[in-house]
């Protein structure tokens, strides 16, 4: 029989394994952990047919890793059935950079019981057990599975014509879909790195879950430098540092996901809504300031009455129809567009971009919220573009630019990747609004606007906004996390559900389109990843206190102030440690502070008229005048250097 | 007999009327329209008892205007109950300005029936019918008043011991508590102005009445100035100027009292905050930002959850204490006090100054809202400055300070005035929390600071914060009308009930003062009363359009692209008027528009490389080299020339 491998055909025998084409094919199967036949992810211990293709999946590929981070999930609950017989099992994927295991148990597990299961993974691992496959009818699956009460929920759950899959390794035997390493051997580096309860299903009414965490590679060099990487990522965490440098504070009486940005975070946010604001203003764009709540009216015309109530702060009765009953706002738009409804519109009007530094809000439940990520009340530079058809291209161009150009000034354009979300044909009139015609017009569209632009982006199918196809900017955080930072969507549905028409020169009333975009996420979100970006060393344009003046005794106290009101005058934020402290521990305070320059000012400065200025980069001291201190300082902020 | 007015006694024969006294004291009793006898205010027509001090009353003095309307609204009555007899009576008081009776009636009253009614109100005033004061017993009062329903309810409502007294003039009786003018013909200049709806009692659930408003004058002249200042009033009034140069609107879907700010009212409000925030920057404030509600923990911490509850808008189940309930904030206090107590403090933090752009929300009716003035959100400087009590002076003239130094700039201060807004110690306990003592050390402290620094106040009794008392800065409209458009208090009572303290200087932990002080009053109430102070043309730095260049023909319209390029790189706002118009036509739009320069931008300028310059304050065009109006702009911008 003949096979395709990387576009090439081989001759085999009838019904050879994967895992022994593999040899033939490449030379070797070593290093390989899953591989996909016919586009389906499959393990290597499947048998070819005549006329498969198959590709072979290394650590490089995510399913590759996903199947030795899902084996090692098996390994691990085995070894916990081994030591602890009477845990119940839950459920046990892999996930992003790692794997976990839910398991029933009274107490939690501890560090001892930790290393105590991670001991017995070695032993099961050095066994090399091989993993094997089996399916059973429902009645003999629920009887083979009648001590786990999950998994028996499990089987119940599954739809009539399921096939119900088993990988057995020994004496372990779960409930699993696979594919799965073809030998516990395989998971050659692996580490238990946390336990945490979770909710069975993640309903908080279910019961509470033990969750073990952990992490595998094929190679320990790989996993110990991930290792160092999390370490380091933690250091760096917003949630951590941001409070601990004083940028932020969340406080029980207020509540979670509110927090309160103290004045160095207020001060980094202030400065960074005011430089969109500006960039905005050159590019074109209109202020606008729309108030943050409205009568239910409007929510039932744009649909988020009827498809996001929930998600929303609701004020008065809801249901009580002879009141009038408000809702703060989860988005912008039909604010905006009052600006356009104002008055007739003519083409002339077009393109009219407006802008808003914009207050949002998410009623979520309180275990979601996290930091300045996960918050009930944010700010983000929305804005929505007017258009005639034929000015689409140029204007997303246009705000393409601007989002780049503002994420590559702060620093952060290095870690993002473009999606391009489109619809899903299937969810269309549940998920989506609009016409297929409609739809495939706009995504052809944005992808010719893409291609001209030379966007290098992913394809995201059903994750498109319910009114358009969107381009969203993947930002990935220290911690190897994705989250949508920037998106700019193409709409060709609101502006009819809200009555927007413009007379076009040759007289006709038409629907204009719109263009949906931030220019720079929502401000608290960006300021963690700033902070975590930078390890709180923030660049000197953006720091709160850009310069601290250390007098080192009180004989340089007078020109300490001196100089400081030099600065003031430039507009350079200054603070003044006038402490009667010995110097050395003036200087570290400031550097655990990580305020950009230090200037330290004694006798020989005050002599000499000059001022020693401390790099918390490079801790090194430079001597120089003031004039040159104010030169270096100002062409630093002008061109907001990192 | 002896009376005394004037500080002089005079010997009079008892008994004798007020109205004849003055003959004697004053040499003459026109232009008098009632008196205070022993500081209670009376009809002319009373007869003085020995002792009694006496105070004649003419225009000027408020309760002699107020006598004047009131007697002009029982003219008016008289008239409607004339031509209109099957009309019922319902109240008729004199307010600012003028006065208003209420009828019920089937059908409004047309201007055709105000002018029949004006007509009427002649012949009675020619007639000089005297007004006389009787009382009655309750039954009798219920007798005569039988066929008016509304002064039915008013007597009943009236408590047991009450004097029920009537005015009674000709073939027209009133129930009234005066006083009055001795005769119709005292009423010597009025006009009705307006007839509007109005409920019963101000209860949308009770009927609707025609309200029919009027004003008197002793003086046709000064009848007719008003009218005309009223008349230029209504064409600076906010809410109409405001929306027609679209600064902002509002729109049914969205609700009342929450105006949209229009790109022209954004970018005054933006520019007005940025400019409040580097001030306060430049005086050592420190930012913050801090979020828009709270759990209601906070608000019952604050006192707000008992007392002010009806006035916040609350989302959840306010009753159901088994879930998170949180609510909008109406202040910003408790929100921004978490920066202080985000860590130990000590002497040497203090004074902490903390400022805010900070929204606020109310939670009022619909029918009270009003254009920017009367509104549900509004963004305010909020700012607290938490101090050791040798701070309170200093710092209390550094708000003062800041505050007139904004009003001035803006070109309010000329109509404010101030009010040291203290306590009644009568509402000790009710309305005022803290002893006595402190109350007392408060209003000393306040007024010697008030007194040292030389500030002009009015009193007003149980006019102060639940908390201590109170600056008000006090905004006189242009339509007269008084509203507070700063404060600045001092609190001796929040910082313990927050537990906010510091340790001293001697080691001991003390509780901090607190100022609370606005800088520029509500930012939208603001933007109203500088569209009416400037009638629309706003100084040119706050202006949203600072030059509009208009390019005579198509041939000058590259070179005005050029020269607004130019002023484009300096921070000028321009617009570009390449419309195929007549120059005539683009100006007058400029100037209805009120943009402060027109760049008349022809052949001649082309060649001369000139700009010829409209100013729309003069109406006068100069012609310039671009680097002259460069020179005049921007030294115009930093001047904040008004």
């Amino acid at each position: 029989m003949k096979i395709i491998c990387n576009g090439q055909a081989f001759e085999l025998e009838d019904g050879v394994l994967a895992l022994d084409a593999a040899k033939v094919v490449l030379g070797s199967n070593a290093g390989l952990l899953s591989c996909r036949i016919n586009g389906e992810h499959k393990s290597l211990p499947t048998p070819l047919r005549d006329g498969d293709t198959v590709e072979f999946l290394t650590f490089d590929d995510p399913d590759g890793r996903w199947t030795l981070r899902h084996t090692a999930s098996h390994v691990l609950a085995q070894a916990v059935k081994h030591l602890f017989p009477e845990t119940k099992l839950a459920i046990g994927p892999a996930i992003d950079n790692g794997f976990y295991y839910d398991f029933d148990r009274e107490k939690p597990f501890t560090q001892e019981d930790l290393t105590a299961i991670e001991a017995e993974m070695k032993k099961i691992v050095k066994q090399g057990i091989r993993l094997e496959r089996f399916e059973l009818p429902r009645a003999e699956a629920l009887e083979l599975m009648r001590d786990e009460p999950y998994k028996v929920e499990l089987i119940n759950d599954l739809p009539e014509d399921a096939v119900i899959s088993f990988y057995k390794q020994g004496d372990f035997v779960d409930l699993c879909a696979g594919p799965h390493l073809p030998s516990t051997s395989g998971v050659k580096a692996y580490k238990l790195t946390s336990c945490t309860g979770a909710y069975w299903r993640g309903d908080s009414s279910r019961k509470m879950l033990q969750r073990i965490y952990g992490t595998a590679f094929t190679k320990k060099e790989d996993m110990e430098a991930y290792l160092a990487a999390v370490e380091e990522a933690k250091k760096r965490d917003h949630n951590k540092l941001g409070r601990e440098l004083e940028y932020f504070t969340t406080v029980d009486v207020i509540g979670q996901g509110l927090p309160i940005l103290l004045p160095k975070g207020a001060r980094v946010i202030q400065l960074l809504q005011r430089w969109v604001e500006d960039e905005e203003q050159k590019r074109g764009y209109l202020l606008t300031k729309t108030p943050l709540m409205a009568k239910r009216d409007l929510y039932k015309i744009s649909g988020h009455w009827d498809h996001y109530r929930d998600g929303m702060f609701i004020m008065g009765d809801q249901d009580d129809e002879t009141k009038e009953c408000f809702a703060l706002r989860p988005m912008t738009c039909p604010f905006q567009y009052q600006t356009f409804l104002n008055r007739a519109r003519s083409y002339r009007d077009l393109p009219m971009r407006l802008g808003e530094t914009s207050t949002l809000f998410r009623n979520e439940d309180s275990g979601e919220m996290h930091g300045l990520i996960r918050v009930r009340q944010f700010t983000i530079s929305e804005g929505h573009l007017i258009l005639t058809p034929d000015q689409l291209e140029e204007e997303f161009r246009g705000c393409l630019e601007l989002a780049k150009y503002l994420l590559d000034t702060v620093g952060m354009l290095e870690n993002c990747s473009f999606r391009f979300s489109q619809w899903d044909p299937a969810r269309a009139g549940i998920k989506y609004e609009g016409t297929p015609e409609q739809w495939e017009e706009a995504q052809r569209v944005m992808g010719e606007i893409l291609d001209n632009l030379g966007v290098n982006y992913e394809i995201g199918i059903d994750e498109a906004a319910f009114y358009g196809p969107k381009l969203d900017i993947q930002y990935k955080n220290v911690f190897g996390k994705e989250d949508t930072i920037v998106t700019i969507q193409i709409d060709m549905l609101l502006a009819k559900k809200f009555g927007m028409e413009y007379v076009d020169s040759d007289g006709q009333k038409k629907i204009p389109y719109i263009i949906h975009r931030t220019s720079l996420g929502c401000y608290e979100r960006t300021l963690a990843y700033l902070i975590e970006r930078y390890a709180g060393a923030l660049p000197l344009w953006m720091s709160p206190t850009q310069v601290k003046l250390l007098p080192v005794t009180d004989r340089s106290r007078d020109y300490a102030a001196g100089v400081m009101a030099e600065l003031d005058k430039l507009g350079i934020r200054c603070e003044l440690d006038d402490r009667s402290e010995k110097i050395g521990y003036k200087i570290r305070e400031a550097q655990l502070e990580k305020v950009p320059y230090m200037l330290i000012l004694g006798d020989k400065e005050v002599d000499a008229n000059t001022v020693a200025v401390r790099s918390r980069k490079t801790g090194e001291t430079e001597v120089m005048t003031l004039d040159e201190l104010k030169a270096k300082l100002l062409l630093e902020v002008a061109t907001k250097a990192k």
